[in-house]
């Protein structure tokens, strides 16, 4: 057992304002002390998570967390191999998951870990579909969607790692599935790759009301709005929600850029939720864990078989993870983005 | 029996693009031929109902509802006497309520009217406590609204027919309740009349900073928030609300001046949802008709041994009709607004 691990850290260093960018990172070298108390074991990571979410706990004001402190390594979920164990749970070479962060190496206690079975599905597949990304989507829709078979369920986002989810989890429902995404090639994705039944460039349509009649005509009304984006996309679709309408608030990537801590101005809605008698509910990965079991048991066989798509786009290179991060507001990325390193 | 009855009615003929007032209406005098056919009466209206809602049938697009067709008597709930009856189910002198509109004499099918016990409650609570705004009240809190003890209730309008209802309803369910309404006297009203642990005179803070804070004060956050007028009020709130919120939109009468047709600006709020996992639900009154004897079993008993305050502010003259609509929207009535013909 070596004694230490030449350890590569990212700190987050500054809060930004609107785009997060590698200013508001540091890249740190150290060595980690490899000597392990019972239980411990050192984790090498080979897969690091950016997510949108991590942009809103920068916010300086508490939003559905305390703000992410500055000076500490960037938390984010992580896939590794154990490479040193003083726990009786763990042998080296054993893959695994955890939420140490952006960094190589992580001294962890045995309980901070979950086991993967890297011949059940690829291990990436834990920060992805069979992740947090899938819980939010499986639960998201099911249980705030509520779909029913006929139903019509458009998903902002929906090329990205929780809407492509969302959008095969409503077909299997029975729903009839358009998504909206930014591009041709994103477009193709859905409606070739994943099968969907329609997808909206919304980059194509310049203004509101040629994006509100584009999900008219391609919806013809919408029962389910699955939305990860909010903005502008989400202006356009809430005046064309049908009776009853759901509405899952997932995320709002467009509002990333600062527009949570000093909100833009959109059109005042909420007459249609009376008209319609629908109903909006933000929903969150974390408030599922206790039932994600009851998600793999559906959707990890379905990942085994090859019946649902799990896109991963892999960025190379530890130094890239700013950028990486970065790039989810461009929209640059299809289904899951990992950095691999 | 006499063959005809001098009949007044009001047509609604104009369509509004902001405030509704007489312009868009005309009295038109007529004769109502008193001849019946079997299981007709004469419906003498005595109380007419002005209501918020007709302001948005009025409204070119539909809504809840196709629009208010124009040239014809401008629909709305009324409380009268038979004076003249060829159906065994009612006699003269017996009183009813009906959606006869904005007239003082109607002919009616007997299987349009429901039957009123003066000795149980006063007839004109038919169309308040125990009629269309008691069903919003007690299903829009109760089924949306989803009390708890302990919980903190805000009420927007909370001086107004459905808002003194829910405050009260959420006080009996053991819920912390603060209205919010325009006016010292209607605060007064709130806390003295109705016994409500707080009061926000909304006139009395001119920036969305101010009435924010004022709220905050208030309440300490908001678990429920039942919100009869929209706009920047609910502006103010929402930031405001708490794990898990609860958010009833039952009107938005701030924006019934042309705001549903052409809305304005407010601030982005969908994060506020997402942090939270709080939810939005539009309710309508239609749809509890079906469990109108849910709500009576309880609820009238409470107006009988006088537990519950059923404010009603009464206008006189037929002829008035048209200006109490538009009352409505000044903000003047306190509790449910009937006009006396």
């Amino acid at each position: 057992m070596q004694n230490t691990y030449q350890n590569r850290q990212w700190f987050y260093v500054k809060r930004p304002d609107g785009r997060v960018s590698n200013d508001h990172y540091e890249l740190r070298e150290s060595e980690l002390d490899g000597s392990l108390a019972t239980n411990e074991v050192i984790l090498r990571a080979r897969f690091i998570s950016v997510d949108p979410y991590i942009r809103i706990q920068q916010h300086e004001r508490n939003t559905y967390d305390v703000p992410h402190p500055l000076g500490i390594v960037q938390r984010a979920g992580v896939v590794g191999e154990v490479v040193a164990s003083a726990s009786p749970l763990y042998q080296v070479g054993d893959w695994v998951s955890a939420y140490s962060g952006w960094q190589l190496y992580a001294r962890c206690h045995h309980s901070e870990l979950t086991r993967l079975d890297p011949s059940a599905a690829p291990v990436s597949t834990a920060l992805g579909v069979l992740g947090m990304p899938g819980r939010t989507a499986w639960f998201g829709l099911t249980e705030a969607g509520r779909p029913r078979p006929g139903d019509t369920l458009l998903v902002s986002g929906a090329a990205g790692a929780v809407g492509s989810l969302v959008a095969q989890f409503g077909k299997r429902a029975g729903c009839r599935v358009i998504g909206i995404a930014g591009g041709a090639e994103k477009c193709k994705f859905l409606t070739e790759t994943l099968k969907l039944d329609g997808a909206i460039d919304y980059r194509a349509h310049k203004t509101h009301e040629a994006l509100s009649a584009a999900v008219q005509n391609a919806t013809g009304g919408v029962d389910i709005y699955f939305d990860n984006v909010g903005g502008p996309i989400t202006d356009a679709v809430i005046p064309l929600i049908k009776r009853r309408a759901r509405i899952i608030i997932c995320g709002a990537i467009s509002q990333y850029d600062g527009g949570l801590d000093t909100p833009d101005l959109g059109p005042r809605f909420l007459q249609h939720m009376l008209f319609q008698r629908a109903t909006i509910q933000g929903i969150l990965a974390r408030d599922y864990v206790n039932r994600m079991d009851e998600m793999l048991a559906v959707v990890a066989p379905w990942v085994k078989s090859g019946e649902i798509v799990f896109q991963e786009t892999y960025v190379d290179g530890f130094e890239q993870l700013p950028d990486a991060l970065n790039s989810l507001f461009e929209g640059k990325n299809i289904g899951k983005l990992l950095v691999r390193v």
